[in-house]
């Protein structure tokens, strides 16, 4: 492992972080929030003094691969959490250290579960904090990184691969420094545009906030009640951002560029939008109990199919009582999360498909054995090194999940609560069902569950390898 | 697909149906319940004049598959589970007809959930007819024809591998037809021992139903609250049962024939003793803080690990009000299941173990995709295919837990009942959390999730190939 170099990339993202850092300070400054001018000060002081340090480190060697990658992201997740935790404690929002990282954390893997139970008493520039670590940690720090910075390399591909999300069907590999460079600009671009049509029905702070939240599919609100409170346009322009969002960033790439008729080609983005039909359907069918009429059953349950599915996790309404096939619809979607390559969690529509082509091939296999059969996905025939990926995935996934459960009971709650708080947790969703329920309010807990669940978002938002190579021995042998 | 040999093998079956129901027939006429003696009567006659028929249909070819094999297990299972409703509906112990079926369906997959919620007023007959489902679908009742029967032929070992349990690692393939006849034996040999031992400290009826119960690892007991109410001997009699009929029972036809020593290397065996180890103490040590000493806690902790690892659900206590790590440790019990070639359901050991082993070095893969490196199981080298049969499994085993709990929640139900009532039919347990709760009573659910769950419970016992396969089309194209 090339310890010198992990530490310089570190360098580097934390410089990053105190840039971003600077928008919340102005924001303080605008609302003469002096407490907070104070604490993003320090904060950014901070993290150029360490920043600058480790990015002068001297290199004796330059390689870096695929476990390099890996590890730099899995490491810069967590040195950012930690520093990012600084404002939320010196302004006295979150004054305990563990909460402050649980919120952190929450907010840069896009979850939006929180420890602050009333946030319409939080000051402007802390609320403007965790709506841009959503921003921040939607497409990447060190995506970022790799578009806007000049020194980034042939070997960048791993640092991509490792922080982006879905399989490499998902992914844009080709001219990468010029391609993370687009999809940045256009995850700027659909911000701004939500940022417009929200204000004209909210008032501006709110409306960039809100935007922010929904572009990382985080689901941080400035409203106790989420967006419950709002009005049906509001409502129908986030649903329609979450879907947005939770589409692959390089479609909109190739639609940039006149590739229209790829993107109907596209195979994931099909699947995606069936499920999407099928959920809200399944949704909006049982609701008409609930509703006086199909208008509205239909803009609660799209909004909410739409929120899950994205793993953004606003509501706007108390889905928790809905009927139950709401709630198994809702569960599953939870699973099965957003399409690969965009600013969502969960397993990915992607990876849904590939394991559903496999376990169908291999069903046949197993009652006709010598019938030999390629799977293709989005026109390609997929090699055994992918279907090896999504099978591991899909495996630690569950893995996973069923040991953070387990653990998360050691201090208390039932398998209901602990299951879907795990699985909203590694999915980056933040409602949960049970006694969280669907404000995603997690203050409660102790101290060890937060960080039993901070761990399940940080392996939820970087698909489990970059954490399992950080935290594995065997990958940090000197050679 | 050669139906007339299906049809064959299925006109086989009723007929030891029919032999099996003498023994309740006789204990209803010791116990003098002329309405039993009746009931069976008259389904005896009904089971031998179409067994019978079935039986005599000529055969046109000879070809046996294993896709035929696959599907002649599914229509048995259903078969059988259609005509042992009869004595439930003609005696009235089990009027409606759906109850009935899912009682029978509950017998003989070895599940133990029952619709009657006051078995302590059911008759002796009913009650036996209960007991001998478990103990039938326990082994299998094509095994049984294999075992005893003498038109078995090569072919046959399609029929057995489709229903007895576990990977191929497990299964005794050589010399079939003694194997089976021995693993008969030692079944039958181990039920008397524990009915034996039972006697010492109950009535002998309820000593016969309860080894019956265990050897099948079912879970019908003849009293309302299960061992609860028994003494400390019979807990620990059939604590140690439920042990021994968790293993794969070729263990024992090794060590009838003088070969410990490969009894002892069984690597499937020490990992299931392990799981059992830890499973006990993690739920033994938290139960400190509701038993007033560790032996007492000890006792109940090992009943119930034991209970639900070898997938019986029998209870000595309300174990759905234990610390929730207790449940945790419970809940994933009930995945796991017991050993391979065993009576018990879940996943199974060996699969678990396979999986495990693929997990890890698929994952070792992904960062050095040049290795290579092949997986061992119990000493051999686990083949590509018995690989794909694992993965297979375990990815259907999830989705049809998922789209299971799904259909439950149309009918009512939260997640959590929906989600441990389908594991637990999936697994073949009985109790679940929720509420349904530790006593597996499943009456009051409407209809249309009873037949549900008789899906579940099927698709579990024949480990998910059959049924599928006699529901695919495409597998009954007559070529």
């Amino acid at each position: 492992m090339n310890v010198r170099r992990i530490f310089k990339v570190l360098g580097y993202v934390l410089i990053v972080e105190a840039i971003f850092m600077l928008f919340p300070l102005i924001v303080s400054l605008i609302y003469k929030e002096f407490v907070n001018v104070k604490a993003f000060g320090i904060s950014i002081g901070v993290l150029l003094v360490f920043g600058f340090i480790l990015a002068n480190i001297p290199l004796k060697r330059k390689n870096f691969f695929l476990k390099e990658g890996l590890a730099v992201a899995g490491l810069s997740w967590i040195v950012i959490s930690l520093f990012g935790a600084i404002p939320f404690m010196i302004s006295g929002a979150i004054p305990n250290f563990i909460d402050a990282f649980f919120e952190t954390v929450s907010g840069f893997t896009t979850t939006g579960a929180s420890v602050i139970s009333n946030v319409e008493g939080v000051s402007k520039g802390i609320l403007f904090w965790r709506a841009l670590t959503h921003f921040m940690g939607g497409m990447g720090i060190l995506v970022f990184l790799l578009a806007f910075l000049p020194n980034s390399d042939s070997n960048s591909i791993h640092i991509y691969s490792a922080e982006s999300t879905g399989t490499k069907a998902s992914k844009v590999a080709s001219k990468l420094k010029n391609a993370t460079l687009y999809l940045y600009l256009i995850y700027i671009g659909l911000t701004i545009l939500e940022s417009v049509l929200l204000c004209f029905d909210m008032p501006v702070f709110d409306a960039i906030c809100h935007a922010l939240s929904t572009a990382g599919t985080g689901g941080f609100s400035t409203f106790n009640n989420s967006i419950a409170g709002q009005s049906a346009y509001v409502q129908v322009v986030i649903t329609v951002f979450m879907f947005i969002f939770g589409i692959n960033f390089s479609l909109y790439y190739l639609l940039l560029f006149g590739k229209a008729k790829e993107v109907f080609k596209s195979e994931e983005l099909r699947v995606f939008v069936i499920i999407v039909i099928v959920a809200i359907l399944g949704v909006t069918i049982p609701l008409l109990s609930v509703y006086e009429n199909f208008g509205k059953a239909f803009r609660y349950g799209a909004f909410q199919v739409l929120s899950l599915i994205s793993t953004t996790g606003f509501f706007s309404a108390e889905f928790t009582v809905w009927p139950s096939l709401c709630l198994g619809i809702l569960f599953i979607v939870m699973f099965i999360g957003s399409m690969g390559g965009s600013t969502g969690g969960g397993i990915k529509v992607s990876r849904v498909c590939i394991a559903y082509k496999m376990a169908i091939r291999d069903f046949k296999k197993t009652i006709r054995p010598n019938k030999v059969s390629l799977i293709k996905f989005d026109g390609r025939v997929i090699e055994e090194g992918e279907e090896r990926g999504v099978r591991v995935f899909i495996i630690l996934y569950f893995i996973i999940l069923l040991i953070s459960t387990l653990l998360l009971s050691v201090f208390g709650g039932n398998i209901e609560t602990n299951l879907t708080s795990s699985l909203s947790m590694l999915s980056n969703v933040g409602p949960a069902f049970g006694e969280i329920g669907f404000s995603g309010y997690y203050g409660l807990l102790p101290a060890p569950s937060k960080i039993i669940l901070c761990f399940d978002m940080l392996i939820g938002r970087l698909e489990i390898l970059p954490i399992l190579v950080m935290i594995a021995p065997s990958a940090w042998r000197f050679k």
